[in-house]
């Protein structure tokens, strides 16, 4: 079951595959440890459902590319299982992202508080099994990442790699939760204030998404502090290049490739730097448009594309675009100075042409 | 700073003011390494706006009986911080907890979910400002988590150190979780399982609040299994007395000593070994009634005293009284047996004493 590694690049199907496997033998003794103690089975089992649902295992698989990059041979099961406790990391912020959010679906299927509703509607009235079905899936997240630590913990590293490892797995996760503070703050109030939407960008996607699942693998080889900052050299501007992408996608993009409406971010009144850009070159009448429209729970499909030209007009759309392709620049060339093996690099070059 | 241990009892308010210290420090940098940053200070002044509004600190100054009942001298640092850490993990418990049951107050303050929701109010409608009220406290919920694993990872532990406390401070977690979930599911709809009623107790209270605290702080001293069990064997009872007595309480006791309604445990129909044991020995006209009054969210005065008389009818408030006697004779009698440090047996037996 253990990746292997070639020349070419990392073997990223087999680092889905082990990391799926270690997640589903973590769930399955917990599942009969709680049936042994007539716990309910409802927690391991939603778990086990969402995971297996989908997801691309990203950070998992920057994790063991990071380990490469750090000099870390073959793939051994603590650093897999140490990739597995960053996806069941992730189950956690996206079941809380759902509940906050009231999303309907996550992966084509019901989101977690909603089928949990629907598991326990027919005892109660549909008020109540509304609320049954968020506090469930509070609670649910919250084991979600209690069971991320204890995967780290029980994923036999060395005392050394434990003290390697904690701290940035701290790191990380205050990092996502501020990134995501500031985004619910600051959504359905945007501003032209771009500093504000960058630091979004980068907390709640740049560090988490990508550099510290890389600086994480890296630590557990025991990489010095010069490899790190070669990686976040790479991580943060790609991470920020993927959501800026994200963002223009959410706005622009064909709904049947993104799965999602593209009036979703526009009504929520996302702060997204499109939006900031746009807010920031407006003449005064299309501020007084963007204002109006920004934020509008009701926004029609034609307010829409009065914001789409707006965004087009004021050139915020081909400044993003900028932006992107700057970023992707730095990237690159992060990539080219930095000496990691040329499988890492070849995997990490591999995920800034296949996402943009 | 630091607690004395006198041949009496352990110095409570010594490790009550060391753990707030502690707190109060981290809380401190967290907030200066925020303002670095750009990112916003609400979370860390929540977070310390909520700890100092209160609490017993009864899991720290278990935690800290529990290292000098496993042998520990003194009380240095690493164990005051861990100690802290349990009471970050509570705040987290408590904010989560206040979500889900949508309540108004808790120790005499509006509930983080409200305080968040009222500061944010003026710029936003009010359903929206619900909305990110809920959605703030579960992310300050979620930093308090990941801050009260923090607390831990770098109170300075030796590798033993840690590697004897990670798993118990993963098995306290997942308890809690388990044991809240039950609560939140059988909430509503209590039925005669007395079986059940206790597994909330065990698990939510019992487990939680005094069993793993001990045993935290017995590992932390490198104690043997058997210092923990004889923990357990004093913790399992005593914790079960408290939560029966507090149900008891909820029911009938003095509002103004309990600080809060009689009526709110029956309305929300929480499925309490009370309610169980009431429901297993009414007879089939007192089912009717406790079917139609438990649960009700409108419950009146008058039909909150009419359930207190069939619990009185059923026998079923005898009954509890006599479980928490007998639970009591059980932890002091673990007590008697156990070989622990006069100053730790004259602080647990305190607290047979003060909490019933």
């Amino acid at each position: 079951m253990s990746p292997t590694v070639t020349a070419d690049a990392l073997d990223s199907a087999g680092i889905r595959n082990a990391v799926n496997a270690c997640l589903e033998d973590f769930l399955a003794v917990k599942a009969r440890n709680a049936d042994a103690e007539c716990l309910p089975a409802e927690v391991s089992r939603t778990l086990h459902d969402f995971l297996s649902a989908g997801g691309k295992r990203i950070r998992p698989v920057l994790c063991v590319a990071g380990w490469h990059a750090g000099g870390g041979d073959q793939t051994p099961p603590p650093v897999l299982q140490v990739a597995a406790s960053l996806e069941m990391f992730h189950a956690f912020a996206l079941i809380h992202d759902d509940v906050m959010d009231n999303s309907a679906t996550r992966r084509g299927k019901p989101c977690v508080h909603r089928a949990l509703t629907a598991l326990h509607q027919a005892e109660r009235g549909r008020v109540e099994a509304d609320r049954l079905g968020a506090s469930a899936a509070i609670l649910i997240g919250d084991a979600a990442l209690t069971w991320a630590d204890e995967l780290v913990h029980t994923a036999g590293l060395t005392p050394v790699q434990l003290a390697a490892v904690l701290p940035l797995v701290d790191i990380m996760r205050s990092e996502v939760m501020y990134g995501q503070y500031l985004d619910i703050t600051a959504t359905g109030r945007p501003t032209g204030d771009i500093g504000r939407a960058m630091r979004i960008v980068r907390y709640k996607t740049a560090k988490y998404t990508v550099e510290r699942p890389l600086h994480i693998g890296a630590a557990l080889a025991g990489s010095p502090r010069s490899v790190r900052d070669a990686l976040s050299g790479y991580a943060l501007p790609l991470g920020e290049a993927f959501q800026l992408r994200d963002d223009l996608l959410g706005v622009f993009g064909t709904p049947a490739r993104t799965g999602k409406s593209r009036l979703d971010d526009l009504r929520e009144g996302k702060h997204t730097a499109l939006v900031a850009l746009a807010l920031c070159h407006a003449d005064p009448r299309q501020q007084d448009t963007l204002r109006a429209l920004l934020g509008k729970p009701d926004l029609s499909e034609h307010e829409g594309d009065r914001l789409r030209h707006l965004f087009v007009d004021t050139g915020a759309r081909d400044a993003v675009e900028l932006m992107i392709e700057d970023r992707r620049g730095q990237a690159l060339r992060s990539l080219e100075t930095a000496a990691f093996p040329p499988a890492v690099a070849a995997t990490l070059r591999h995920l800034l042409t296949v996402k943009m």
